[in-house]
């Protein structure tokens, strides 16, 4: 049987039909929505002959062939009013290339396709649950015992209805044990491939974050009887620090970015100078010693800017992550599937976080194939590609799958 | 009987004693404690002589001498928890000065001692109501009648409970049909005076105001996703502009003031690009053709600063008033007065407003003096001025008050 990207297509639309609504996709993990798609995945890959396991964190995992295993990756779970892409495509993508694989008769290794649990993290605030205790890297259980949602629901009682018992989730990570190679297909959910007018793109890992509150301190004052040469305006500060972090991610390059998402203002009143700026600032890099260039400029920068004002500055992290660095190896095949079928390839990181993080953060030769998004959308039903872009990025998958295997069987 | 400026001191004291509390002065103008004020003061006059009258607008007029007038103002009314000086100041010493003058015979015009009803508009955020109604300026009694306070109390309603008519409070204009000059002294509310290290100035005007919100609007965008070059920061408009009003206060000089008060930033999250920031700007000068290229200055910037910026900008005016300019004359005979004293004057704009550019605005001939405030604080119970420079501003008033008689007395 030969490879059918349309199919993929249609079936993706088969599933919005089922588990979506007028406001966009509703398969938000825990709920009988997301049951329901996992259900009607199980359906989608009954004919390849694949033993199905759900393991102890609730991923549904397809595994047809022996030995060391190449694993195709996606989640079918998406945030409320969702896009019709986000996550689906991966997963609806692979059963095609199971298909195909499955009808090429008995393949080299283990092919297995994997629905992580609850990417989005959409019910508790938590993503990455699934990927994280297959990875290992689920440290934080006490934390998790405690979320509730909107609703009340603890999160052990949620997942405990789909048969997980928290307490047991990481010993999903035995599923990672055999695992020679980690493949997953997903949109960009941003613009630089349609600004290159690419339909694809090899992703090289995923940014490291820094994330900082900082915030200036000066004196409110008067906005009629203090004088410009007599007032501390932390505004002032903040507004000079927002203008260097771009020059800052420009000087460090690779694509760096910098931003500063928010600035509170107090009292933020018209006739008062600001007393206190709260800024909130983001910054990424896939280089680990970059990203700690660009923080120590931006602290050094704010440094300055405070004295230059008469006032203060104080940093807070918030939260960080370290990059995590695809396979070199498999960005080179991957760069060979996207070329073969849409001619020229890019490279580029990922801005947000995937399952494939996780994998790659437990030792898993790992790659993302990344398929245009129009206008940058997700996580909103106006989420959109064009459907030959989608058919070539199955394409681009099976291709890659056909070389990661035998770069698996080869071992 | 002579000038004691020390008696001031002391009756300001007192009157604190009488109407403030551990948190403040409590004088709201049309509430018991301010009605115990005006007793107070009424006591204090007694001794002069003066016909005591309370007009329309329920100003407290208190008159020695036939002919054309010399007007002293102040409002012994205050914000809750306001200081002991703003207001108070300038009818106590006026009291003196009145003392002095009734004491040296019959004076050459007469003198008129006024206490402005609410001048703070603390209760129902409409500030100057008895010098707007005298000088003809109070427009929008539409509005004032459907004014409540905290309490659902409606303004007619309480400044009835103190005899006032909103309907007829327009007559007290007639107080100012035989002004011949105006003085008041007030405490500066401002750095100013301090950062000189003097301990007295003549003020030449009240600022005119330019007050809008600016508002920049860019595209939200993924903090992560998104490359530098592809981006439309709000937040970068509104910094340009932040950093560039302190340049067009320093170009067009004489005082110039630009402050932007606050910004708020939407969606105002960490992971994203802002979208929209709504910048509050104010701006003063004393010139009106100055103001108005400080303004036409910032709106041009703005627009080119969203040019660069890929973004969009919309200016809204909150409110603006003209610059009132004091009488030239009573300035020089004011500075005359504080060089005697203090040995050396200092001119400077008001940024608040006040009482005394109401009476200006109405055509007559006005001047303020003002004594230094230690660190610029007032509306506060830590407002404060050194005693022996409340001593000093009594003597000077008492100096500009003889001059200015002279200069009435003469036509």
């Amino acid at each position: 049987m030969a490879l059918s990207p349309s199919r993929v297509v249609e079936e993706l639309k088969e599933l919005r039909e089922l588990t979506g609504d007028a406001d966009g996709a509703q398969r938000v993990a825990w709920t009988e929505t997301w049951e329901r798609a996992r259900e009607w995945l199980r359906g989608k890959v009954a004919e390849t002959g694949a033993r199905e396991e759900i393991d102890e964190a609730g991923n549904q995992w397809f595994t047809i062939g022996e030995g060391p295993a190449l694993l195709i990756g996606g989640h079918i779970d998406s945030v409320p009013n969702g896009g019709w892409l986000d996550g689906a495509l991966n997963v609806v993508a692979g059963v095609e290339v199971l298909r195909r694989i499955a009808a090429d008769g008995s393949p080299p290794c283990a092919v297995r396709l994997v629905n992580w649990a609850d990417e989005e993290g959409a019910r508790f605030g938590r993503s990455l649950f699934g990927s994280s205790a297959a990875a290992g890297s689920m440290a934080d259980q006490d934390e998790l015992r405690a979320r509730r949602d909107a609703e009340g629901v603890s999160l052990p009682e949620a997942v405990g209805v789909y048969g997980v018992d928290l307490d047991r989730a990481l010993e999903a990570r035995r599923q990672l044990e055999g695992a020679a190679a980690y493949l997953e297909l997903h949109i960009e959910q941003g613009p630089v491939l349609e600004s290159l007018d690419l339909p694809l793109g090899v992703v090289l890992g995923t940014f490291g974050v820094e994330r900082h509150q900082v915030t200036f301190r000066g004196q409110a004052a008067h906005a009629g009887s203090t004088p410009m040469d007599k007032r501390r305006d932390a505004l002032a500060g903040a507004s000079k620090l927002e203008l260097e972090i771009r020059e800052i991610a420009r000087r460090v390059g690779d694509g760096a970015v910098c931003t500063m998402g928010g600035v509170v203002t107090r009292p933020g009143i018209v006739t008062s100078v600001v007393e206190t700026a709260e800024c909130l600032l983001d910054q990424r890099h896939l280089d680990a010693t970059k990203l700690a260039e660009m923080l120590s400029n931006a602290e050094a920068a704010s440094r300055r800017f405070a004295e230059e004002e008469g006032i203060e500055v104080e940093w807070e992290r918030i939260w960080s992550i370290e990059p995590i660095l695809f396979d070199s190896e498999l960005i080179s095949l991957a760069d060979e599937a996207v070329v073969e079928v849409a001619g020229r390839s890019h490279r580029l990181p990922s801005g947000p976080l995937h399952d494939a993080a996780e994998v790659a953060r437990a030792g898993v030769p790992t790659v993302m194939l990344f398929v245009q998004s129009l206008r940058g959308l997700s996580h909103t039903k106006l989420e959109d590609t064009r459907e030959d872009h989608l058919e070539l990025s199955v394409q681009a998958l099976d291709r890659l799958a056909g070389r990661a295997m035998a770069r698996v069987a080869g071992g």
